[in-house]
């Protein structure tokens, strides 16, 4: 079965899925993007995601490609071509095709782009593993609440986190405090138990993982807080993790080349990693 | 005659002209560019635009796309068959097509897409003509060295320009020192009529015009130092003005709300902007 990617109103065989030279996402990263995860056919917090593309796309004013409800029947459609229940949607809305010049154009068409992937099921005794992060200066610029497609910054730190054999880079600002992975938002559990998470600001990006995370404490009950962290603090805490979309939560062990606690993921992260599980399944 | 875009080895109708959605100069911004100036047929700087290209490339691993002889028969070529003698040359290369994922795939094809555009011939009387600054911090990434298509603050900030009836916008850093224009160079003349411009770093572009002009400089004589400069500094400035490849020298003549001087172009600029002219036909 051919794979299928949806390009401006035509579904396309993946291999011949393009768009223009001039298109300002090319040569601008002059767009903005959502990544979903798929669970049994459900789209996970589908009208967070969307809600976000909305505000990542009005903070560019780029125009909406179509309405709501329009996208999320492309998005079904895009599925069910390509068959698929477990896996991931890729959505990219660009400001449009224009002859090469800085400044935004006035009133063009956008382009959206949608693929889907096929992925594996969550798998809570794969996800409970866990995972080695690095840390690495934060060099992005100064909006990473905009989830724009301008990530060469966060390309370059998975990159080297991939090279030094760890799942992710944990960027740090230049007050010594974390801001975020570069495709995931950094948690720790302190030694009291208090789960922490950065504040939201234009130095991270509003994780929809993050937020469900925070609801999800809220109704167990947990004792959490949103404030920045530093480094030194996240190496000596009882627990850290990472979250996003499609990577969903994983304990991190060890930070650099020091072990978390015993090394071995801890109660916190794994009961929530049950929890969010189900909470794919069954909805809060 | 129709407009021709050279792409991967093809010479294609300009509107034919595509890439892949899983580019990664389009999901990633994980490309470079370049833009040079041809003027009667010369392509102006076109080893130092290539040198900086290659430099731009290697500090993110991009593999070559072809031999530097080469390039510059494909760009002869696409000059001619655009029969364009007077405009400008964009050549962008990008890591290449990949699933989407953010860490540097190994070892694929990078893209090479590259524009002929037909421009106006250099012209004194029209370039004398002073221009209009504004200034707005500098939000972008901590590697301004690296010509990569990550520009979105860029296009932002030229945006905002535009809006109020500016030519270009000077960014700030957080000392309150001017970093560069979004596509230009800044520079000043003081009182006591030395040149003065922000000397390379991380924080901003090594302009190839901008080093042509201290080369001019030096040939000349004349009193020059790289340094930077606050923006109160350049408000009270005998003289300032831009640089960049294609706009070559821009009299400012205003920044924000202050007049530069009597708000009228300077001799500095003026001499500056006509011995840059012939440097383009005759070379230093």
């Amino acid at each position: 079965m051919a794979r299928i990617t949806y390009v401006n109103g035509r579904y396309l065989r993946h291999g011949e899925a393009q768009v223009h030279v001039e298109d300002r996402g090319f040569q601008f990263a002059d767009g903005v993007y959502e990544v979903m995860a798929v669970q049994g056919g459900r789209l996970i917090d589908i009208e967070e995601h969307l809600d976000r593309l909305d505000r990542s796309r009005d903070e560019l004013s780029i125009t909406p490609p179509m309405s709501r409800a329009a996208l999320k029947l492309v998005i079904r459609e895009l599925l069910r071509q390509n068959r698929i229940t477990f896996g991931s949607i890729y959505l990219q809305v660009t400001r449009g095709q224009a002859t090469r010049d800085f400044a935004f154009p006035h009133q063009i068409p956008p382009t959206l782009v949608i693929t889907a992937n096929r992925l594996k099921p969550f798998d809570f005794n794969a996800l409970s593993k866990g995972v080695n992060v690095i840390s690495i200066p934060d060099i992005r610029w100064k909006r990473c609440d905009i989830k724009t497609v301008s990530l060469l910054a966060g390309a370059m730190g998975k990159t080297q986190a991939k090279e030094q054999g760890a799942f992710e880079a944990w960027q740090i600002d230049g007050d010594g405090f974390v801001t975020e992975g570069t495709g995931s938002n950094a948690w720790i559990v302190t030694q009291d138990g208090t789960l922490v998470t950065r504040d939201t600001s234009t130095a991270i990006l509003g994780g929809i993982t993050r937020q469900t995370i925070l609801k999800l404490a809220q109704k167990e009950n947990l004792k959490y807080v949103e404030r920045p962290f530093r480094l030194e603090e996240a190496k000596s805490a009882r627990e850290a993790f990472t979250s996003a979309s499609t990577n969903f939560i994983r304990p991190v062990v060890r930070i650099d080349d020091t072990p978390i606690a015993n090394g071995h993921p801890g109660e916190f992260c794994l009961n929530l990693l049950k929890r969010y599980g189900k909470y794919m399944e069954e909805g809060a």
